[in-house]
């Protein structure tokens, strides 16, 4: 009898292929894309939603919320009024670029500078997939630990920032800050680190500073790349 | 020119044949085998840290350590005497049973009642997983926030335990402890339910109590049976 034999095709490069395709398109719109990658429950969702209450101006966005299951991280930013559409999984671990690409397709790109897109909560996963995002933003809450970068450092290496959240519980936690930023600054030395707490608002200008530069550059790569030579 | 294939066996397949010789070697030794699993910084180390220091009498016991890289998890159970080795996997998000299989070879069963697994940060893959576990026990922080039992359900679906950590943090967090019980018991009304603090201790003792009656049914598998009928 034949041994049973699965067969893929090449996965990785049908997935480089669409988030190629996603980089092309978001270009051509000038629109941005950054990819929240952290753990469950690192307050990716709780981040949107302060950026939705206190970013002022804010860039005309909208919101991509990965998850395994269920809609509830979607109904959270629409009670914000804050533009959302859903992508559901179906058990997998990190959102593919296909998907994401039909849902950017579904979305009114003319009228937007910026996509944010939360993935599925995974520390590890997600940092192996191009979902053709402008960058990939390390979300890490400090009630994780300090330790994280390099216990999981994939994401961070790739990440072009890490936003440290949940800061006002730092009074009530064994955590030694310093060790967090030296682990990460091992992992990656030219990452910048955005401390900010949702719940107050915190820390949040310098983050939004650092996403309306990278907007800039977006609307007008010509001048930027002329900018970095 | 031909499209590249890639051709893999029946991974998932292998990955029981393993978990099935993990259970019988167990079983012929009388030794069980929990699989702890949660997310990255859920205190899954700090739970068996705790345990270490505060369980008496313990039964005789090790540790299987999983992680992505480093062997910090291992080394800071090995600073409180606690009998553990380090599996790497070298970049994948969960342990698969092979690794589990040859590091308990290496062990001294037959001194052995217990083997703790702590299997890699990670909420949703490890959850798909068997690597021969007597059980699969659930890690939650009160500090992931209430919903995560409805958002990645299998874990909390498999597993026969569920340990809310942290809560010795409650004060300090906006968080409805009853919430996330009720969608703890949505997703798996039979799931007990212990709710502990690493830091102070609150709560071990009737998580022990449940780990013995499990080793005693472990050691006595036919009288347990018996009893369940």
């Amino acid at each position: 009898m034949l041994r049973e034999i699965k067969v893929y095709r090449d996965l990785m490069g049908a997935n480089d292929e669409w988030a190629g395709r996603t980089r092309e398109l978001l270009a051509a719109k000038g629109v941005a894309l950054f990819n929240l990658i952290g753990s469950p429950g690192a307050g990716k969702t709780a981040l949107l939603e302060a950026l939705g209450a206190r970013w002022r101006p804010k860039p005309a966005w909208a919101v991509l919320e990965g998850d395994v299951e269920t809609t509830r991280d979607a109904e959270r930013l629409q009670r914000l009024d804050i533009p959302v559409s859903q992508l559901l999984t179906g058990g997998a671990c990190h959102l593919e670029a296909k998907l994401v690409h039909h849902a950017l397709k579904d979305l009114d790109l003319d009228a937007l500078e910026l996509v944010f897109v939360e993935n599925v909560g995974n520390l590890v996963c997600p940092a192996e997939f191009d979902i053709g995002e402008r960058a990939k933003i390390a979300v890490l809450s400090v009630t994780e630990g300090e330790d994280k970068a390099l216990k999981y450092p994939l994401l961070f290496r790739e990440a072009q920032a890490a936003v440290l959240t949940k800061t006002d519980l730092l009074p009530h936690l064994n955590y030694r800050l310093e060790s967090c930023l030296e682990a990460l600054a091992q992992v990656n030395a030219q990452l910048p680190v955005f401390q900010v707490s949702a719940a107050t608002g915190s820390g949040l200008e310098p983050l939004t500073g650092w996403i309306a530069d990278r907007l800039r550059e977006t609307k007008a790569p010509s001048s930027a790349q002329a900018r970095d030579r």
